[in-house]
């Protein structure tokens, strides 16, 4: 269902029937740095043993120096992103320094991602203080508080624009509630200041509430940010799929996934309209990178997000399954969930499983 | 310790000799609508029984329409806090329609109360999913994305604007670390997204780390907002004292609150340069206003915050140590904390153990 509503997503876009004709698909993989390659690695490893139909096409986001004088990604990398349509990404440290914005945010916008989905589910077996956790955080991902424009008006102060256009938030509550309905989910909330940002966070309401009347049989409720970050550490279950501005969705999906436990199980893809790139939004551990120590089922779950996405859902399950019935067994657990197996020892298990 | 530094705070800003050299003090308190008069009047009965020496001046806020035509505070409430320096306040409905703000907001701002701190602990005896929850967010109050500039550029595209001051994160990022030495307190942490708004917040941190040379016996570190919400919900002993601007205090404190218990059982206060406002921030509640069900500890936790503020602080202890005792039995628990008790058998338990 995932799949279907997301290709209808993608055809909404461009017509991708060459992506969709050939056996073997082409994939982009951006390993990414620290821990990147050595969970990217295992990634590849595992979907190797489960025969998923792909083909990798490693690029590397090393930034590189513009005409301008700006570090940016490689043309490169940007050209196989735009030929796949699809990629996975490790995570990538931002340059240190003045002038150095975000690469993990330069793709995003690049690429015109303008949906950030993140799903957060309490894994079975693995125990944290909140059981049946399964909600799923749509995000706005090209505009709000990270616009960018900012200035200095006199010495001392400062404004930052909050940028919301009709275009885009009508275009993320349309994508919230398609995706909800075809994935079979039920509610959809959408998270708001309207009451401090009138017009802007009540354009965002506005579109919202024009969503949902196309999708009669989705139910739908407004909720405050303040209110839904106090409700759903109380008592997650009540939420199903929330959609919301740019910086509410990054503070949320933290939030979430910190209740069943941590960025390190948490999968998130960003759907645009010509392609989606998926990727997990832990950072590199420089710390532990190269120490066989990593978890990798971020990215792992990002990938079998990626699968779905292509259709390939008996893959996605089966990987998946291998995945949490491997990390229900507390000896394959990596350091991170309190385990001391390798990143090695836990990979070999879900490929033998899958 | 407290009200030392509260004092001190205050006398910063004014010299309120008279306000201290009275033996009975006058305080202001706005009951407000819905539960609020009943919750008012429960914690007027307990300080009497305390034999706390204020003189209560209750004045009424029910919006005046002024001569712009917009509805706001009447004047006499304005004029009793200028007066006494010192209110307590229950919550207040926003009035319905265009163009009326939030009168709690509008409260803020006319006093110019720049620093909002919620202090959140677990109470003991009264379980929720955390144990020894104790943190204090710090919120800058005045600007940030609560300065109402917002305008649509063309159709369809609005923009917000965050407006970050020097004068303001100076300001509260300074009491935030006075805050944390006079009460006994060991580290700040300043909540920020410089990563993302590198000017406005990245103003806001500046200010934070130049406060915290200034006080080099209180331990230092800075966390983005997102992380900080998901350690938060994973293990809360890890913070202390927290400072942040406007939005991310709103977010925080509403979401620490829950990890203790909800809205009904945190106060706040509000401080400014001459003088201060306490309030619960939980709603009006109006479907159980009148029915004597309501619980009052948050306006009564106020209430305390308001007595340390003004130096009575064997009057606050005592009180608030009834009010956690009484909490402690569940026989006087009200029905928000899954009791049955009435508002006033509640009351007069604490009444009695005062
Ligand atoms: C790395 C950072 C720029 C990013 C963000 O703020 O969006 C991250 O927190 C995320 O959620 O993907
Ligand atoms: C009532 C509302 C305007 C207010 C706010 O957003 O600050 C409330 O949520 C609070 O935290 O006091």
């Amino acid at each position: 269902m995932a799949a279907q509503f997301m290709r209808r997503v993608v055809q909404n876009g461009a017509p991708l029937a060459r992506f969709y004709s050939s056996e073997v698909r082409k994939v982009t993989i951006i390993p990414g740095d620290g821990i990147g390659p050595e969970i990217s690695a295992a990634v590849q490893k595992i979907f190797a043993a489960a025969n998923v139909p792909i083909e990798w096409e490693s690029v590397d986001v090393t930034p590189v120096r513009g005409p301008d004088g700006r570090f940016g990604i490689p043309q490169a990398a940007i050209d196989s992103v735009n030929k796949n349509k699809v990629g996975l990404k490790g995570p990538l440290m931002t340059p240190v320094g003045k002038g150095h914005r975000s690469l993990n945010l330069a793709l995003r916008k690049e690429f015109n991602l303008y949906a950030n989905v993140r799903p957060c589910r309490s894994l079975e077996g693995y125990e944290t203080l909140y059981d049946n956790v399964d909600v799923v955080t749509i995000r706005e991902n090209t505009e709000g508080e990270y616009s960018g424009i900012e200035h200095e008006i006199v010495d001392g102060v400062v404004q930052s624009i909050k940028l919301i256009t009709e275009e885009a938030s009508r275009r993320v509550a349309e994508f919230a509630f398609r995706y909800t309905k075809e994935n079979g989910r039920h509610k959809v909330t959408a998270v708001h200041k309207a009451n401090i940002m009138r017009m802007s966070d009540g354009l965002f309401l506005h579109c919202c509430r024009e969503a949902a009347e196309k999708f009669p049989d989705v139910k739908f409720e407004e909720k405050y940010l303040d209110t839904v970050c106090l409700n759903m550490v109380q008592d997650p279950t009540q939420y199903d799929v929330l959609v919301m501005p740019n910086l509410y969705g990054d503070i949320l999906s933290d939030m979430c996934a910190g209740l069943v436990g941590g960025l390190g199980l948490t999968p998130s893809g960003n759907i645009g309209l010509n392609g989606a790139l998926f990727e997990s939004v832990h950072g590199t551990a420089p710390d532990i990178a190269g120490e066989d120590k990593a978890n990798p089922t971020a990215l792992l779950l990002s990938g079998v997000m990626m699968l779905r996405y292509m259709d390939l859902n008996e893959h996605a399950e089966r990987i998946q399954q291998a995945c949490f019935n491997t990390i229900k067994e507390p000896k394959y657990r990596t350091g991170d969930l309190g385990g001391s197996a390798k990143c090695s020892e836990f990979t070999d298990e879900i490929c033998r499983k899958v």
